[in-house]
């Protein structure tokens, strides 16, 4: 019988659907004893004996597969790879399985959520409210503001089709333009942190986007201009945005994604960065889904059965790639 | 030369359009020297002499005008009217302009930036995240949860176009059904309580609306269910919403306008209660839209020419509808 660890927090908390398959499938399972995001060591610690990993976002390094002997499978509850040693599992011939589609709905909400917010100082009025202020602030619409979008891929489309319902005007940029049903005027990065009132990013964490914004990016935005990271936390440099929100560079930020979770940080100091614990896929209905959609894969693969969502050579030969640039 | 008192606060602060076009007019205006939402008292006291107010949501009561000698015109800055003495008004043949698509895009987009801030524990998460903790909270979608949209008016109407982009499930009220370009269920208020998992309220204060929402309603809501009032204080009865929220009759709120402004209650020691300072009209566009249109109205009245935002006749009558039935 298959003993599963789960290390993804929290799991099967609002919905037990994702265990009772587990249960129903004869899998062992064991939860994350910590309850929270676990580091290396730690998973180290814990790994040894157990078949598959249904994971989360921490560090699934060539050292974590070294203590787990018994490891075929690793599932990842979500979307993102920059935790998981791609190619040191490919070389063990340990399976890696995602769910691709699970968190795109509710990181794409969160993250006009989010514009809002900070379009209209909600975050700052709440905050004031309830220490006994009243002070009307004056912001704007999304339907009056340049939106710039990097990362078009599942989340970032659904962000623009939203985005579009309230007539944003839609600046967007990936490695190549993609079909999209709303206008966007495709443009290049530099051009993007120049123009836009506000820039929100969607792209996975790779070598290539790592510190995507930093202190450049920040020095030619506009000084009313707004950042939301709901993607991965390296993607932004967080003491260039903590430096850039104190002296005003820019006029506020959203960030669910942190580089270390949970975060403790200097963000959390300032008022005019609302923060979020990445709750991105935290929505009822995207939750289940990616839970169950991890279990599932899980099942199929112990039982040599088909499985749709194993990660595509694509993502290997990205990876192969960016070491093989590394190394040059 | 016409001498205009400006109560609204701010005016003209962002974008002084209004102010250059009074004076282009040669027009001479005095701005609130009190800086907030004035009293009955103050407004008696202030308005002697002056031939036109530019109002905000101040009192302006039959004792105002009978303070006011020289006053023709009453020339509110946004829709709501139920802080005018209309039949007063026009006993005394004072005039009443307003400008009523101003503030709809930027109250129906706060709106729905309200509802994913509540629905996703937004404010709940920033606040605990800036004391330093990491809680990830599990929230809900909009695509995935059904509204109940009391008022479908022009900012109502508006709401509903942009939630139905993000596939939420509308239930409606109001007098009566009206022609929408997406697919509602009309009920009745009882049902629509008992049914949605979020209220909005798009209705305006009339004797009619007055406490729409207290008690009563708060005890068939659901548990997890959610209010927001951007429309006028007086439709949520504010102890009543207070007491439910308390006691997790319902799961949170988000509240713009209230009876009292500014607003120092009891709401604000209530962290699931979100609070912005009646900041729906507070996006430069709209703001400059009705401060600017709110002058138009006044120079046009001043000009003996046509005015289009006079208050119609249909207010009127509601009015005088209600004094009968309140006498009755």
């Amino acid at each position: 019988m298959a003993s599963v660890l789960i290390t993804t927090v929290p799991f099967g908390e609002e919905d037990p659907v994702a265990l009772r398959m587990l249960e129903d499938a004869g899998i062992k399972y064991v939860l994350n004893p910590i309850g929270r995001r676990l580091t290396e060591e730690e998973l180290v610690a814990l790994i040894p004996g157990f078949d598959a990993l249904i994971a989360g976002t921490e560090p699934i390094t060539e050292r974590v597969m070294e203590a787990a002997r018994e490891l075929r499978l690793i599932s990842r509850v979500g979307v993102g790879l920059d935790n998981v040693d791609l190619l040191a599992a490919r070389s063990r011939g340990i399976a890696v399985a995602y769910t691709p589609e699970g968190p795109a709905d509710a990181v794409a909400e969160l993250t006009v959520g989010l514009a809002l917010s900070l379009l209209r100082g909600v975050h700052l009025a709440n905050t004031a409210s309830h220490q006994g202020k009243w002070h009307r602030l004056q912001g704007r619409r999304l339907g009056k503001v340049a939106v710039g979008v990097i990362g078009v891929g599942r989340i970032g489309r659904r962000v623009i089709r939203l985005l579009g319902a309230f007539g944003a005007q839609i600046l967007a940029n990936d490695l190549e333009p993609v079909e999209l049903d709303e206008p966007v005027r495709w443009v290049d990065k530099p051009t993007l942190f120049r123009e836009v009132d506000l820039v929100t990013l969607h792209v996975p964490l790779t070598r290539g986007t790592r510190d995507l914004v930093g202190s450049k990016e920040f020095a030619v935005m506009k000084s009313g201009a707004l950042l939301i990271n709901t993607c991965r936390g390296g993607v932004v440099n967080e003491a260039a945005l903590a430096a850039a929100l104190r002296v005003g560079q820019i006029a506020g930020a959203a960030v669910d994604t942190f580089v270390d979770e949970p975060y403790y940080g200097e963000l959390a100091d300032l008022e005019t960065c609302l923060i979020t614990p990445h709750i991105g896929s935290m929505a009822a209905d995207c939750r289940v889904r990616m839970e169950s959609g991890a279990v599932l894969n899980a099942i199929t693969f112990f039982r040599d059965e088909p499985c749709d969502e194993l990660v595509p050579e694509s993502e290997y030969e990205v990876r192969a790639r960016e070491e093989q640039s590394l190394e040059s």
